[in-house]
């Protein structure tokens, strides 16, 4: 087991990309080797070596060398210089199909937090519509990756090189029924719902008509009902087809976190402790989901944090069950979780520098 | 029909009061006969005649004679001087169940906006517990009580005494599913789900650790799971059992809104057409709500305005929808609706003062 | 004077244009001719007629034939042939500069929501280096412009062919001050601040790296500072130099609402009583103003009103006060103000359609 | 220097109380040695040992043993027993007052959050209204007390028994101040003004109506004008009158936060570097200062860390300057500065546990 790695990150300009640095910055184990920021810099910042990393996060100055790190212009030969050997990439899905297979032929292991390497089935990727879909180099990249949710492939991301990390409304659906339906409780042809919600910074840092203050704040809506594109990831991690579940995303007025309420019907009557059980069997190793034993959780519990958070009611009758699951987009759905899949990836302890 | 009308309100105070108040000042037929507003006044104030009332709501200086009236002393001897025909309460349930009877005593109209009067069937009032419940009075009442919702009894509330002024909730979800359950398009067996979102007015003016900044903001939080006092209202009205609907409501960091998304499976495939036409039958007489032929409604386009608002998706196989509901709690949600019915008393524009 | 009046809007799409069209729309004199509005049109809108009134805002429909109305491609022959006799102008500083002389040419009288002619001192206009600055066209249509406050200018716009809106900064502070700096009540030589603060809808519908909502969310910044362009018409209008008062703007995280904090030393100490004098006898006829006999205004007891309220405390010593002074920038810093202007220069009541 | 010691903290139930406990759970020190937690206890939770701190602040679930601490029935004893050497106090006014000369008395060193102690000045303190004022023990005990801002009292807090962590608001403007002013930069007679503004979390858990999210939401109110408690403590540690400062502070519509825009007249001209120069001397031993060398803090930046953060503007003849100074209220502004005192009482790196 390695004490440290020397990481890198591509697209700390984003909201991921700034979580990611944050945590990267206070890991224990990367407290001596700080990581490399590269991307696209312009001339004038490129000629006094990039973009000072507090210039573009100026919450990250004062604390752990940050005041000392600059993004720096991107490209292979920095990151072999300086001896990269673990890349996050939080780029947009087509820069990630593009720089992947370039960094994986040089041997560094690679942490993608877009949806580029996510699905497997042709059919559910083609909503990225993938400009490389269908060349031999794409199928053998895509053949290594591994889905990056450690509590379902924590053995498989162990020898990953290539970690596909998950979508955060995916993640806070994923975690809530993959251990009802993969015990058989949940009566899947009857149909699921998962009705989710989501705070503005998983929609990105573009300025867009949608981010606008003016559109979010005060709002709600639904939207892209029957066709979000974590539908995929949740019929390929759950093992679900398209008619057996509705996922509608909504947009919260607020900047981060996500709460997803799932509606399913059980095959047979359960109780509260019978379903607590099947959670905890299949969460005993994974130190990043909290178990709800009474009560439910609520977005302010779970933000700002790693963890994501789960709890459920049962009606009278012990047949349905509405399963509420909380998250941080930008954590145990994005960044939190990168770092989680790093952990797994040098055998480190899972939530190491989470908790 | 009557030009104008003596109107009163008790519970000016609360946040239904304040839009009320502003609803009755600017009505064009109520120019002349401002509302009386009665209300537990202490004794300083009495001393001065009552409360003014834009000491309790400085909004709404300025305009209307607001800044000449004031909240008095309540008495039945009040509301008989000053000739009350019509008197809405904006009392808690128990208050409006104590007040009712005695203002129909006196020949005085009532609309009432607490769940006092709403349910008819004595299971579905359990959750209330009512101190009065089985008494020969309140039953004789009740039996004279309309659920208020226009869009369903237009002609029972025009000649009601008394009307019971719907839940916000209850009303989100009524309209949105009434139409099609009414036409036999949705497979009510298979189990309906509403998923309901509600700006923080809904949960009332007293301070509470649920009301406090600090709970509500930046948060999302599910509540009243399988046991919303509400649901009695959707089991009467759209005449479902218990079994056939499941309805979370969650409490939304805005002021005001309410968002439901209402999940059906269909009998049969159908198409947008065929929807749009089911709906439109049925609101045909009804200015107040506003279907999307296109799109889906947002709590920003509602909130503010009198309008209930309806939109819905149908997935690929015209076998599932998502119907997509939204209402300003306090004006179509409450006192909006309280208006409306008003309208309706009086043989009046249904939407005059509202639109 | 004339009962009714054919008005036209350019740039209803923005959030000012919204607020414009609703206030025209319900504004009782205006009832049998709605605005024509007018602006650009692409070219397969142009081809059904212009955009749809309620798809732009869709939260007018179902009122006042607002579902009846387009935003025409526009034209100068379209204005003469609907007959538009007062052009509302809610478009960009340069757009407005360049239509209002031909609209004064066409004896289309006009009402200019920018800063296109609200200074008269080219020094104080230099902010905005207007493209026509110095020409003789502009030079004589600047000569014709009022400016539009009704509490100072009455007079004068009742006769305008041009009015210049006043600013949604510039409205809350002149407000405060004029009265207090007019009746000689204030030390001017000592220095004046005013700390303002106001929400995002007042930078404008662009979606931008401040507009986004994870940037104003959650977040207090100061901007600007020394430097606002607002401050030409507080040292116009009040009759400042510019030592004499340091303003500074802040971006509040709420959609709308002004609330400007304004520190005056006296001359020589004052009372309350002294000090509510001077405010009544200035705003004697001046219905949109709203004075605080006690307490201090608030955003949301003037937020979507048309008032401005003002308020303020003196120090033991009674010389020194802190004036605070809301509106909504919207409403009386925009469109409520406009249609004050339109009251004023058609000889009806200046408040109607606006309490 | 020890390398550990052991803490209790009294009131952890507040929102400072909350930050407290997690900066001392993840404290590197005091991994070994976690708090004891203190409090009033109802009888049904004595009989369990106590209330799971996880129960009162559930987003400290998962992490550094937290789900296995109790908020334990207060008794010296139980200090006594535990061998607690510091104590904080996140307790009301009246409570510290009452507790601290028996901690003291115990051998116990003090860090007290309330303002029990922080004024020198019976005048100044009179606004609190101590029930204890005027004892004799009470002089004693106020006699030890040392004002906690390191910045300013580095020495006197290491060696002191009892250190009174400053108020929030407080903490912003004289860390902004304080060095311009010792320095002799500021026309001081001239007068200061300090405009705050400060989230919601700065009026305490207790549900009130300033507290309710509606009144708080999309509002703004200014409070305690020429009034407010803080302003002792101002007048003490910068060392002007009460005729030389005017405080207002506002109530910021956000969670946490405060941002005190701060207007000075210099005695004679400055320009930005020599501004600068006097910050950095004053700050040069204090890594929780970020001062900007341009640009302007923003609550954004600085809410959720330890930091206080301060930059400044000047105008064009040097003579005049804004100064924007941010902290999150209850970090810097409250538990973070209380650790940071912690840490130099131990004789500790001075942001050990806060960067």
């Amino acid at each position: 087991m390695n004490q440290t790695v020397q990481t890198a990150v591509v697209g700390v300009t984003g909201y991921a990309g700034a979580e990611l640095a944050r945590l990267l910055l206070h890991h224990p184990r990367l407290q001596s080797t700080p990581p490399v920021f590269a991307g696209r810099v312009d001339e004038k910042d490129a000629a006094r070596g990039g973009v000072p990393l507090t210039e573009i996060h100026p919450q990250l100055a004062g604390s752990h060398g940050a005041s000392e790190l600059k993004q720096e212009p991107f490209s292979w030969k920095l990151l072999a210089e300086r001896g990269v050997k673990v890349l996050f990439l939080a780029t947009p899905h087509e820069m990630s199909r593009e720089g992947t297979p370039e960094a994986l032929a040089l041997g560094i292991r690679v942490i993608d937090l877009s949806a580029a390497w996510r699905l497997t089935d042709a059919e559910n990727r083609a909503v990225y519509a993938f400009v490389d879909e269908g060349s031999s180099v794409a199928a053998a990249v895509q053949e290594k990756a591994v889905y990056g949710m450690p509590e379902l492939h924590r053995t498989e991301i162990a020898g990953a090189d290539l970690v596909a990390n998950p979508g955060c409304y995916a993640t806070s659906i994923i975690l809530a029924l993959k251990p009802l339906i993969a015990a058989g409780v949940v009566n899947v042809s009857h149909g699921i719902v998962a009705d989710s919600k989501s705070g503005v910074s998983g929609a990105g840092k573009a300025a867009t008509a949608k981010t606008h203050f003016m559109y979010a704040a005060d709002n709600l809506s639904a939207y892209a009902v029957f066709a979000h594109r974590h539908t995929g990831e949740l019929l390929e991690q759950i093992g679900l087809t398209r008619e057996e579940i509705t996922f509608t995303p909504h947009l919260l007025p607020i900047p981060r976190g996500i709460l997803s309420t799932i509606y399913v019907q059980f095959n047979e009557a359960q109780t509260r402790e019978s379903v607590i059980r099947v959670y905890e069997e299949f969460f005993a190793e994974s130190p990043i989901v909290r178990l709800y034993e009474k009560g439910l959780p609520q977005i302010q519990y779970s933000v700002r944090t790693n963890f994501a958070d789960i709890g459920f009611e049962i009606d009278a009758s012990g047949e349905r069950a509405v399963i509420v699951s909380c998250l941080d987009n930008l954590l145990k759905g994005a960044s939190g979780q990168a770092v989680q899949n790093l952990n797994v990836m040098m055998g480190w302890p899972e939530s190491e520098g989470l908790v």
